[in-house]
């Protein structure tokens, strides 16, 4: 059994993971890396073909000459989402090659990859390190994995790799569009995902690097999103993705009218602080309450002829209604969620593709979270010291990954719209189950039946103190919820570590333990 | 005296410059470095201004706050060329400051500069590493820099920095647009350059980055052709060039009868070589004579009904004039050269901006330089086997940068139009007096009395061999131009080394010696 510590959270965590020395989350802004940046080696041209041109016949030729073998970290990125093809291939081959031990080292994984369960199983691999939305998620929990899960936020992840946490021995880098050189991007083709940022710190880092497309087009593959001088091999299949499932189809404005009155409310409160302001800026992710949050806000904007400088995305039909319609002047956008955001991408140059490393990278001099003014988040749970949980269910199964919800607590104002209850259990609760982001991040909690200010934002509570909404203690939302629902059980778990938590500076905010059956 | 030894090339090169080992170059493609890349100190956002201002009052302030000591290295870039306001200013501060014995690695230096030699006499500077065009050269070539010079390609420029050989103490990176994040472009405002490439190693590498501009916008500054992410401080001034030379007015398609019949005379051996196809790509810089070749090459386009994959710029009006008109698909570009050049690059997605890192960096998975069909470039001799040099005269004096010229080497045919004798002193010679090129690179020389193909490109000399174009050995060459110029004499040069040339892969291919007087 590893030795635990306690963490400047109070958690209990392991002095290490998979054999790798963890250092316990210290306090935001607290830890500062001592080391250098991950130095991969110096390539030469001189071996590589003196015309540009690094097709070779098949996948599965581009992971023998990259060196496949037992042990490898391979990564991949998540922007085919459910409609990945790729990645199943590649442990394919592996299994077929009878390779053992591999890391898989995605941005996220999908129900797709349900399919690599019996490779968890047979020793194909090790574990997976990224998020595990559903079946593998499920599969880890039950504490089937044999390593052990490391979730990172989109920023942990570049920041992992950036120092050399995490090395990539094989970059696997799916891409819309690319030429036989390895420039690649995800705008153009049957398989346009958008963007491949997900992929940058891949590209940069990983020993070897290949690129895989549909749409081979003649050099250059222009934008090049992915810089081909990263790529070793270029690989040309029939098919990457499916493209239906690559476009999320969800992505629809809420009708149900509680989560529609959360965003009412989330925007009322945003106006009521004087946030939305000429110039603001903001960033409402893709589920139905945040859309609906960006339309009302859209109302106020036009309503007040005022526009904003900038809106992150994820962005989708209506953040690129919002910008042809002159409300913001620019999208920063890290992931397109339809077809309307990837030909937005693709032909206005205001809407700007950015990467793990611009907006959340951590180890770098700054990044374009702490820029944004407003920022409209999830979370499973919150507890009564406002720390937030996204990646457990009430059940106590990891079923979500982090994303980008810890790097953007970074931004001036972090607002949580949540409903009280979720199938009769209660959001807020005493203590989260898995603390992804610390409470002194978290300003607002917006439920409908009302407002919690961080009394730490002593500013916003004066702001809005007057407002007329309906202003509540984080405590009393808690009384509430369990007025209406009773007190929750908690989950029951083993002491057996199943996954790690990172912060986005690398160190070990929290750990999730298998469940008991 | 260090000591001397023979290269691959036969040129006697030491062993160290400046205190620092050297390797003798081997051969082109075979030396194979063995280490990894220049690793940064790792950087933590606690450490930056939480909202991304980093804004600070003066270049002095900012120096200051970068750590300016005695003996650091201090980079800049040339997209000012001669209109640079920064960098005399820079200087001046260590000056004031009373800072000593540090080193200039500018992209390229200017006539501008010469406002340094008195730093470079009272030991302000130890020495410029980075072309040194005009009077710099000279006082370089006189024997009185203390430290000694070295010269690299664009490309090297991005190695040395890439893989550690120079470390970049503070990078001084000045930009026509930016933000107070530090994302910044050269595309907009009166000191609008066109494109930042020249600072992208700077940037990525540097201990301490500083973006100066005199046009700063709220963030976001898009595109952000230098990250914001690299960046520590930012420094807003009334003016950073002089606009009417940061632009060069001298890119005008040469008049001059003889240049004109050389230009043509390389746009028939090209077409008569078969060269010039449907979704070709060539690069013909910006100099009188490379544009009137663009020029015989768009006529030939016309004529012949076919289009340009691609063309690489240097870029100016005749080139985009090309882009809109359709007869190339896209310009890579690395620099403008005028206005027009700066307009195209900002409105049209086609006028792509490249770095010396997509284009020229030789220790990368390969780079832009093979991909291209064709190469015209200039030389101010070239001897018998057909080696080049760029950077000294027939004087022995070095008034020249290499630029991207060895780079372009790489390419798959490489073309020298060279006029046969300049000032009655004859171009072609037993001997270069500086190696910057090796001959084996380097395929037709094309002059006013005839065309010498290098005999190692058996396939060009067979598909021109019944073209009727002027076919001499280049040994008929030389024996021409002597016949009417006289043999001239070498330039007389002392035992002492004041310049290193680097070859594209970090190895010393020649040395410059002072000139005797």
């Amino acid at each position: 059994m590893v030795k635990l510590v306690k963490n400047a959270a109070g958690r209990m965590v392991p002095v290490e993971l998979n054999g790798k020395k963890q250092t316990p989350f210290k306090g935001v802004g607290k830890y500062r890396p001592e080391g250098y940046k991950h130095a991969p080696k110096i390539a030469s041209c001189a071996d590589y073909p003196a015309n540009g041109d690094k097709r070779v016949k098949s996948l599965k030729e581009a992971l023998i000459k990259a060196g496949l073998k037992d042990g490898m970290t391979i990564s991949s990125h998540h922007h085919f989402r459910n409609g990945d093809l790729i990645m199943n291939q590649v442990f394919d081959i592996a299994k077929e090659l009878g390779i053992k031990d591999l890391v898989w080292f995605p941005s996220a994984s999908f129900p797709c990859h349900e399919h690599l369960i019996p490779y968890l199983e047979d020793g194909t691999l090790n574990r997976i390190e990224g998020s595990m939305n559903g079946p593998l998620g499920n599969f880890t929990s039950q504490g089937k994995m044999k390593g052990t899960a490391v979730l990172r936020s989109h920023g942990g992840r570049y920041q992992a790799v950036q120092d050399g946490e995490v090395k990539i021995d094989i970059a696997v880098i799916v891409a819309g569009c690319a030429d036989p050189f390895g420039n690649a991007n995800g705008l153009y083709g049957n398989s346009a995902s958008g963007l491949l940022g997900f992929a940058l710190a891949d590209s940069q880092y990983a020993a070897k690097s290949i690129v895989v497309t549909d749409n081979m087009v003649a050099f250059p593959c222009v934008p090049w999103q992915i810089q081909g001088n990263y790529i070793d091999y270029t690989v040309e299949v029939d098919k990457v993705g499916e493209p239906e499932k690559i476009i999320s189809g969800t992505t629809q404005i809420t009708k149900s009218p509680d989560r529609l009155l959360l965003a009412e409310m989330t925007a009322q409160f945003c106006d009521a602080a004087g946030l939305i302001k000429n110039g603001f800026s903001f960033q409402a992710g893709a589920g139905g309450t945040a859309l609906a949050v960006g339309k009302y806000f859209a109302d106020i904007m036009r309503q007040k002829n005022i526009k904003a400088r900038f809106a992150r995305g994820g962005s989708n039909k209506y953040l690129t209604d919002m910008l042809d319609e002159g409300l913001v002047e620019y999208i920063l956008d890290g992931q397109t969620f339809d077809l309307d955001g990837v030909s937005s991408m693709r032909t206005n140059p205001n809407h700007v593709w950015t990467s793990p490393f611009t907006s959340y990278n951590y180890h770098g001099k700054g990044n374009f979270a702490g820029a944004v003014d407003i920022v409209i988040l999830g979370a499973t749970e919150v507890d009564v010291n406002f720390n937030g949980n996204v990646v457990t269910h009430s059940d106590g199964l990891l079923l979500h990954g982090i994303g980008g919800w810890q790097n953007c607590l970074f931004s001036k104002t972090v607002i949580l719209p949540l409903p009280l209850f979720r199938n009769r259990m209660p959001v807020i609760v005493d203590e989260v189950t898995t603390l992804c982001g610390p409470g002194e991040l978290i300003d607002v909690i917006i439920t409908e039946r009302g407002i919690a200010v961080n009394p730490l934002r002593k500013d916003l509570i004066k702001a809005v103190e007057n407002s007329g909404l309906p202003l509540k203690t984080i405590s009393e939302l808690k009384a509430e919820a369990e007025r209406i629902c009773g007190v929750p059980d908690k989950p029951e778990f083993t002491d057996e570590i199943i996954a790690g938590i990172k912060w986005v500076d690398g160190t070990l905010i929290d750990v999730v333990r298998k469940v008991k059956n």
